[in-house]
C-alpha cells in the first residue's frame, strides 16, 4: 500500500482570480482509518467554479477552506483500504476527497459508485453534481416546457452543456453562449444546439440574442452572470424564467457588474430564482436513471477536459476563469 | 345639463420627470353618446406612477399616450347620459375616464361600482387597482405565509399601505420603508405595520433593514426598485420571495440604478417575480369580496390623499415621484 499522500494546501487567500501561488504542495503520511473509514486512492477530481468562492473571507452558504487546509474538492476514487462495513478494497466511490492523491474519509461522507449506470467519467460529470444541477435546474427551476426557447450561459462548460442538451431532449429549441468559434462549433456538433453566440465575437450581446432568439427567451439558465445576464433580461418573452445556477464572471470580479434592467420583469411578468442542488438530494437518484439512459442511448454527451497530475489543480482552477476549458475540468491522478 | 368638457392633454414627452408644463389645458365640448356609450361627470381620478410610463417614448406592455390626446387616468364618476344598456344616469362607474371632466366612454370601458361593497373613495383605492394589485401581489404571487417577515417599500404609498396591511392581516410580521417621519408614524398608527424604517433618516439602508428585520426578510414587496432594493437582497433569508410590483425610483431616473448582489439569490435560493394585476382580471371579485369585508370591519384602512381641481392633475403627478403624497393620490373634482 501506498504510504505517502500527497496534498495540496490553501496557502493564503486570493484577493481577485485564485493563482498557484495561493496554494502549496506537500507529502503527508497516509492517514491510518478509523473505524467508519477508508482510505481512497483517487483517480478524478473535478475542478467547479464554487471552489473559488469557498476560499473566499466569507463564502455564505458553505464553511470557507481555512489557510493550511487541504483544498476541498469533489472527486472520485478508488478505495484501497477499508475499515467500513459496505465497502471494499477495489470499489469506486464518489465524495470529498479533496486536492490530495490518498485521502482518509469517512465511508458515511462517501457514495459507492453504480457503474451500470456509466463508467467513472460519466459519474465525474453527467452522473455526478454537474449533470444532476442541471438536470434539476432546468427541469424543477426553469420547469422548460417543449417548444420553448431557452438560452444557456457559460454553455461549453461543465454544467452549461448538460443543461442545454437536456432543453433540447425536452424538444426547447436551445441557443447557447460560450467563447471563442472552438466551443461554439462544439455546441452545434456534439451537443445539439440549435443556436450558438460567441461572445467574445459580438461587440452588441443583446443584439445578438435578439438575432438568435428572435422572438425572445422563454428561459434563461444562467451560469455566469453580470452583462451577460443584462443582455439576456432585455430579450425575455411573457412568462420568462431566469434561473440563476452560477455566476462566474462576478466571482472574482474586482467590481461587481450591476444589472440595471430588472424593470423589465414587470411586463414581462419574468421569474429569476437561484437554486441549490443539495435541496434535491433526495431526488438524485430519479435524475441519474434519467441521466443514464440518455448516455447510453448517445443522445446525451460529455466533453472532459482532462488535465493531468496534482500539481496541475491549481492552474486548473485558474483555467475555469480564463474560460481556457471546453467542458467539464476534471484533473486525473492516473492509476487505470 | 353641462356643454364643457374640461381637459387636459399631454404637450410634450418629459425625459426625467413629468412637468407641468408637459401638459396643456383645454375646453372642448361634451361630444354627444353613440350607441354603447355614456358621457359621464369625473368625481375622483387616480393618480399613479404608471402615468409617468404611459407618457414616454418606448412604454413597453401599455400604447403610449400621443401627443395632443387627453392625458390617461383611471377615475370613478357618474353617469349623466346613457345610450347604452345597463347605466343609466346617476350611477357610479370606474374605467379609464382620463384628464377630463366630462369624459364620452363606452360602456364596455366602464364598471358599474357596487357600493353596498364600499364607498366612492373605497374603490378608487382598495377597491380599486391599487387593493387588486396588492391582493394578488402579496397573496399569488408573494405567497405569504403566517409568521413570516414582509418587507415593503414605497409603504405609504397607494399599492404600499396596501400590500403591508394585507400582509399584517394574514399574520405576518410586517415592516415598511417610507421617506419621512410623519409617513413612518403612519403605518404604525394606522395601518398596523409591525416596523418602520424612513429611510431618508438613515445612512445605511441595508443595516436598517438587518436591524428591523434582524432574521432576514422572507418577502420583500418592491414598489420603488433601485438602492432600496439592493438594500433587501442583502438581507434575504433562504427561499425569499421580492415580488416587482413598481420601481418609481426608477421611472423618471436619469440614469438607473445597477443591482450588485443578484448572486446572494443562488445561496438563499431567492426568487424574484414582475407581475402585472391585469393577468388577475377574471379573480378581481375575490379580492373585493375580501377587501370589502376587511374594510367593513375596519382592519383594513385608506388614507387617501386628495388634492382639488383638475388643473392640479399635472403637479400631482410630479408630487408622486417627489415622496409628496402620503397615500393614494387622487385628483377630486367635487361635485358630491
Amino acid at each position: 500500500m501506498q504510504n505517502a499522500n500527497h496534498r495540496i494546501t490553501l496557502r493564503s487567500r486570493p484577493t481577485g482570480e485564485a493563482a498557484p501561488e495561493n496554494f502549496a504542495a506537500d507529502t503527508a503520511p497516509v492517514r491510518a482509518p478509523e473505524p467508519g473509514e477508508v482510505v481512497v486512492e483517487s483517480r478524478l477530481i473535478s475542478i467547479d467554479p464554487a471552489m473559488r468562492v469557498w476560499i473566499s473571507e466569507n463564502p455564505g452558504y458553505v464553511p470557507r477552506v481555512e489557510i493550511g487546509e487541504v483544498m476541498r474538492a469533489g472527486g472520485i476514487g478508488q478505495v484501497v483500504e477499508s475499515r467500513a462495513d459496505g465497502l471494499s478494497a477495489g470499489d469506486w466511490v464518489q465524495g470529498p476527497l479533496g486536492w490530495q492523491t490518498h485521502p482518509t474519509v469517512a465511508a458515511a461522507q462517501l457514495q459507492k459508485l453504480d457503474l451500470s449506470l456509466g463508467s467513472p467519467e460519466d459519474w465525474i460529470g453527467p452522473l455526478g453534481m454537474t449533470g444532476v444541477t442541471a438536470y434539476f435546474g432546468m427541469r424543477e427551476v426553469a420547469r422548460i416546457r417543449p417548444g420553448e426557447t431557452v438560452l444557456v450561459s457559460g454553455a461549453a462548460g461543465a454544467v452549461g452543456q448538460m443543461a442545454g442538451q437536456i432543453a433540447a431532449l425536452e424538444a426547447c429549441h436551445v441557443v447557447g453562449i460560450a467563447g471563442g468559434s472552438g466551443k461554439t462549433r462544439l455546441l452545434f456538433e456534439e451537443h445539439g444546439f440549435h443556436g450558438a453566440i460567441d461572445y467574445k465575437a459580438e461587440k452588441d450581446l443583446s443584439a445578438a440574442i435578439r438575432r438568435t432568439c428572435p422572438d425572445g427567451i422563454d428561459v434563461f439558465y444562467d451560469n455566469v452572470g453580470g452583462p451577460i445576464l443584462e443582455a439576456a433580461l432585455d430579450n425575455l418573452r411573457i412568462g420568462a424564467r431566469i434561473v440563476i445556477c452560477g455566476r462566474i464572471s462576478q466571482t472574482a470580479a474586482p467590481q461587481l457588474h450591476g444589472v440595471r434592467n430588472l424593470g423589465n420583469f414587470i411586463g414581462k411578468r419574468a421569474r429569476m430564482e437561484g437554486f441549490v442542488v443539495f435541496d434535491y438530494a433526495s431526488r438524485y437518484a430519479e435524475a441519474r436513471t434519467w441521466i443514464a439512459a440518455h448516455l447510453k442511448s448517445g443522445r446525451l454527451r460529455q466533453r472532459l477536459h482532462i488535465i493531468n497530475g496534482l500539481d496541475r489543480a491549481p492552474d486548473g482552477l485558474g483555467m475555469l476563469f480564463r474560460g481556457q476549458n471546453t467542458g467539464k475540468l476534471v484533473v486525473s491522478l492516473g492509476g487505470r
